[in-house]
């Protein structure tokens, strides 16, 4: 049996997904559990730390993600863009010395706008790294905040974040139009109407016709959710400006990445999608084994 | 003294104006509270309006807006466009007969989407009744919903209805974006750099940009609740399509309705701010005494 070299942990706000990995960068075990930021007292993330080992063996570990925040164990910088996975493997945050490191996250400036990101450069660099992508290629990461990343010659150039995960949650749950977002977001007729409205670039106005549209009998209540969904999902990938054939790589499970996939292919590009996990030990490997 | 000929009542969802009204459409007294359909229980309608016949004098009392509305105190309906205001006389909705009525609001259809009003399109043909706006023009009524109509011949010809007040109210209180929008909202240099964003036409891209710029120190933290704002404003006129040189009439209080005057102006056309107050009385009494 391969033996086990380092723990990889994908450490987010909410979820936290730790890895068992061997020197050459196999993955020998996963365990995924809802010990995100949120749930660890500010402090305590040394415990947490010590309660992975025991379960896992005692082992050097490498953070990613928003514990690397102000509000997590320690704020391990960005870098700023282009980011090489060499830069991120260089300047590792140790708040264990020798034994627990944080991988920094990465940040673009362009003119007055900012970006900034936190575990997803593992997976985009990864998933280069890994041939799961082109050296050259826009890489998409749906969720509650979507990256789009231009990489260029395996570096991460630049790339651009938007809140439509956030801002369907936000409708779903406090708004107006609350009452009319509990059905199924599945890929459909209703889906494609919502990217087709999308089309419009008015979305600010197409959000209140959702409700308006239902109460005068004009859609299907059980649909609004997904034609909702449509709408913001083909605004976002709008937003993109993406050029007829231009090739997309979707790295998401299959629910969310078939959606952004659907609604990519609307706007006239190619979309694939690739597999996120796979993506991130493939990039966390690299960084331990360029930081050894 | 001028008799009083009866009462108009502006009863939305939270707040409610009532006005004292003289036969010739003078308005003699008025009183605004927070008796909106949310503090009044399912059934006590008519107990809130006897109080105000207590205070009004017993006379006959004209309703419009939410109160007409299937949460307020009888549904009165939706006239389809186009809507003259002989339209809305009528067509009351009389809750206590021959005593108290519910003036209908308007819908418009727009191939699958729809969009509803309650209560505006009294302000709108009032305002072209009273001459405070053309009879061929383009209204705007920012609020938690915003109305852009466009009146021909003096009739309510077509209108959309944006969701921009409401999403800003959501990004403040519930959103990752919450602690960065406690700054004040005025006309100025962030407000117009929020406009200038709104023109790259991203908005999903730049509502994250306002957290990311000031995480990496690009923008004063005191600034990005303007700057958001002008972000979303900046949006919603954009959406219009407005043409160079158009003229439209603004019809809010000076707060919103000076930041719309703003967003409207940098986006090429002629803005005027009118008095909404003013419209709605003229449209009541317009209604009250076609209805006669």
């Amino acid at each position: 049996m391969t033996e086990a070299a380092f723990i990889a942990v994908d450490w987010g706000t909410t979820n936290r997904r730790a890895y068992m990995m061997s020197g050459e960068g196999t993955v020998l075990k996963t365990e995924r559990d809802d010990r995100g930021l949120t749930a660890v007292e500010p402090g305590r993330f040394g415990e947490e730390a010590a309660a992975i080992r025991q379960r896992f063996g005692d082992l050097p570990i490498l953070c990613a993600g928003m514990v690397g925040s102000v509000r997590g164990w320690a704020d391990a910088g960005y870098r700023p863009c282009p980011v090489t996975i060499d830069d991120l493997a260089r300047q590792l945050c140790w708040v264990e010395p020798g034994r627990t490191a944080i991988v920094s996250g990465a940040s673009h400036v362009d003119g007055q706008r900012g970006d900034v990101m936190r575990g997803e450069e593992v997976q985009l660099l990864g998933a280069v790294a890994a041939g799961l992508a082109p050296a050259d290629s826009l890489l998409c990461q749906p969720g509650t905040h979507c990256k789009w990343a231009y990489m260029a010659g395996g570096r991460l150039e630049r790339f651009r974040t938007t809140v439509t995960g956030e801002l369907f949650a936000l409708l779903r749950r406090h708004s107006l139009l609350a009452d009319y977002l509990g059905g199924d977001v599945r890929p459909g007729a209703a889906f494609d109407a919502g990217l087709a409205a999308a089309d419009e670039g008015a979305l600010l106005g197409n959000l209140f016709g959702e409700r308006a549209s239902a109460l005068l009998d004009l859609r299907d209540k059980a649909d609004i959710a997904a034609h909702a969904s449509g709408l913001l999902i083909g605004t976002d990938v709008r937003e993109q400006r993406l050029t007829p054939g231009q090739n997309v790589q979707v790295l998401a499970d299959p629910g969310l990445g078939d959606l952004y996939c659907a609604a990519i292919r609307y706007f006239g590009a190619n979309a694939e999608r690739i597999d996120s996990h796979a993506a991130f030990a493939a990039g966390i490997a690299r960084i331990w084994s360029l930081a050894r």
